[in-house]
C-alpha cells in the first residue's frame, strides 16, 4: 500500500528520554557480537539521549482546528513509552523490549506497537527515533 | 492521489517569524475554551517564534541547475506571508487568518493558500510549520 | 567586583516557555514607539518562544557529586518563573513585570530577581535569556 | 512510480564536509551569471559547510536487528563522497562534478550516483543535502 | 585568582560520545540513593549522548595564525578521553572514574585532569560537559 | 585587566555568512603548508558557513529597556562585516584580511577591529566566530 499525503495534516510531537542498552545476539559469543556490533556490544552497556518524534495524521476538527489535541498525544507517549524507558536499561528493564535486540530499528517498531492500539485506526503515521545526532530511523508501520 | 517522489527534486527554504495568538472558539465560553485549549486560550494572548519550511518540487533547468531560484521563493514568502504575520497578532492583525482559529494546522493551510497561487501549478509541495521545538505540522495541499 | 571562575563548577539548566509582549514606553506616542521599537511595538502584541538558561555555581558535595540537585533548581524555576510567564502576556499578566518594559534585558533582570532570593547567597551566577535564535542577553546580577 | 513507505524501515546517516564552489554557466558572461546567480557567481569562489543525510531502506535482519550496518554505510559515504569533496573546490577538484554546475540539486544527484552502485538494488532511498541552515534539497533517485 | 579574558583567544573544540552510568553513593542503601538521585540511580544503569566542549587559550603563532592546531587537540581528546569513555560504562569500565560518582560535575573535573597534563601550562581554559540538551556543567580548573 | 561581569548586561547578536578561504603561509612551500594545515591548505580553496556572534555590553536605557538597539548593531555588522565577506574569498576579495592568514583566530580579531571603532568605547565585549559545528573562537579584544 502506498501512502497518500494529500488531504491530510501531519502533526509531529518531539519527546526525549535517556536509556542504557547493548547490542548483542544472545546466540552468539562475545567475540562474534563484538565483530558485528563493535563498541555497541560492550558487555557493561552504553547509553543514549534518544529523541522521539511521533507523527499522527488526520483532518482538523472545525470546532478546534486540531487534528488531535497534542496534550493527549503527549500524555499517551508518556504513559506507554517514556514512563517505561526513561532512565532504564532497554535490555533488562523494559517488558515491551523483552527478547528483542534493541537496535534503533527494533526499538522504533516496538514504540509503534506500544502507541498504535491507543490511537484511532490509521491515525499513527510515523515513529522517528534518533539515537545520536548522526543517526535516526523512520518507521511507518506494517 | 498518492505522491510520486521519484524523478523530482524537492527544495526547502527555511524562514522564521514571531507572532502572538490565542486558541479559542468564539462560540464557546472562556471556561470551555480553557478546558479544551488550556493555556493556549489565555485571553491576553501568548506567542511563538514560528519556523516555516516551504518545499517546492520540480526538475532542474539544465542552464542553471536550479529547480527554482531560491531568492525568488524567498521573496514570495516575504511578500505573501512574512510581511503579513511577522510581529503581528494572528487573531487580530492578519486578514488571511480572519475568522480562522490559529491552530498550527489551520495556519499551515492558510500559508499554503497564500503561496500556492503565486507558483506554477504543482510546484508547491509542502508547508511545514513549527510552533515550538517540540511540535510541527506538515501540510501537502488538497 | 570581578568574577572568579576557578575553584568553581557552573551548572546550567535550560528551560523554555512562550509568551506575548510588546515593547513600548507608555509615556510616548504610538508613532514614537514605532520609530524606536519598530514591529516590536505592534499594539496588538507579538510573541516568542523564550529559552532560559539558569546558571548556578558552587563546589560539589562529596556525598552526591552535585553542586545542587538539578531537580530542585528546575522546580524553583517552574514555581517562580515558568508558572507565572508561560502562555502569558508579559505586559498584562505577569505581576513581577508590572510597569517594566519587557525588553530582553529587563526581563532577564526580573527573572534574576525572582530566583535569587530562593537560592543560597552567591549561588546564582547567570541568567541567559534567548528571545530568538539570533538574539540573547546574559545577566550576572548586581 | 509512487513510493511505498510501509513494511519498510528508513535509516538515515548524517555526515558533514566543507567545500568551495561557484555557480556559473560557462556559456554565459560574468554579468549574465551575476544576474542569475547573484553572489553565488563570485569568480573567486565562496563555500559552505554542507550537511549530508543519506537514507537507506529495508527490513531488519532478525539476527542483528539492523537493516544495514551503519558503519558500512558511513564507510561507503567516506570513500565515495567525503574523501572526494571535503576541503575541495567542487568546480575544480572533484572528478564526479566535472562539467556540472554545482547547484545543490545537481550536487545531490551526483552524490546519489556516487553511492547507488555500491548498495544493493533499491536500498538507497534519499539524499538530503543541506547547503545552509536555511536551504536543503531532497532527491529520491530516478 | 580571577580570570583575564583580554589579550587572549579562546578556541573551543566540540566532541561527542555515548556512555552508560548510574548515580549512587556506595555507602547508601538503594532506597536512599533513589530518594536523592531519582531515576539516575536505576541499578541497571541508564545512559547519555554526552557533548564535550574543550576550550584552550593563548595567542596565535604569527606563522600559522593558530593558537594551537585543532587537529592536535582533537587527537589529545581522542587518546585521553574518547577512547576511554565512548560506548563504555562510566562506573565499571573507566579507570580514571574509579570510585568517583559520575555526576556531570565530577566527570567534567576528571576530564580536565585527563587533559591538563598533556597541554602546555595554563593552556586549558574550560571543560564544558553537556549531559542532556537541558543541562551542562562548566569547569575552569583549580 | 580582568573582566567585570556584574552590573552589566551582555547582548549577543547572531549572524551568518558563507565564504571561501585557504590556510597557507605564503613564505612556505605547498608541501610545508600541506603538512601544517592539512586539507585547509588546498590550493583551490574550500569554504564554510560561518556563524558570527557579536556581544556588546552596557546598562539599559530606562526609557527603552535597551542596552543598545539590536537593529543598529545588526546594521553595523552588515555594513562593516557581512557586506564585505559574504559569498567572498577571504584571501582574495576582502581588503581588511589583506596579508592575513584567515585562521579563525585572525579572522575573529579582524572582525573585532572592523566593528570596535564604530561603537562607543568599551561597548564591544566579544566576537565569537564559529567555523564549523565543532569549532569556534572567542576574542575579547586587546
Amino acid at each position: 500500500m502506498s501512502i497518500t499525503f494529500e488531504h491530510m495534516f501531519y502533526l509531529t510531537r518531539r519527546e526525549h528520554f535517556n536509556a542504557a542498552h547493548k547490542l548483542a545476539n544472545p546466540k552468539w559469543t562475545d567475540a562474534e557480537n563484538l565483530k558485528v556490533f563493535g563498541g555497541c556490544a560492550n558487555p557493561n552497556w552504553h547509553g543514549h539521549n534518544y529523541v522521539l518524534f511521533v507523527t499522527v495524521k488526520g483532518t482538523p476538527d472545525p470546532e478546534t482546528g486540531f487534528v488531535v489535541n497534542m496534550k493527549a498525544i503527549s500524555q499517551l507517549i508518556k504513559t506507554h513509552v517514556l514512563d517505561l524507558v526513561d532512565h532504564k536499561n532497554l535490555n533488562l528493564d523494559v517488558p515491551f523490549m523483552n527478547n528483542i535486540i534493541p537496535s534503533t530499528e527494533n526499538f522504533a517498531k516496538a514504540i509503534w506497537q506500544q502507541l498504535e492500539p491507543h490511537l484511532p485506526k490509521g491515525q499513527l503515521h510515523c515513529i522517528r527515533l534518533q539515537e545520536t545526532e548522526n543517526m535516526y530511523v523512520d518507521y511507518f508501520g506494517e
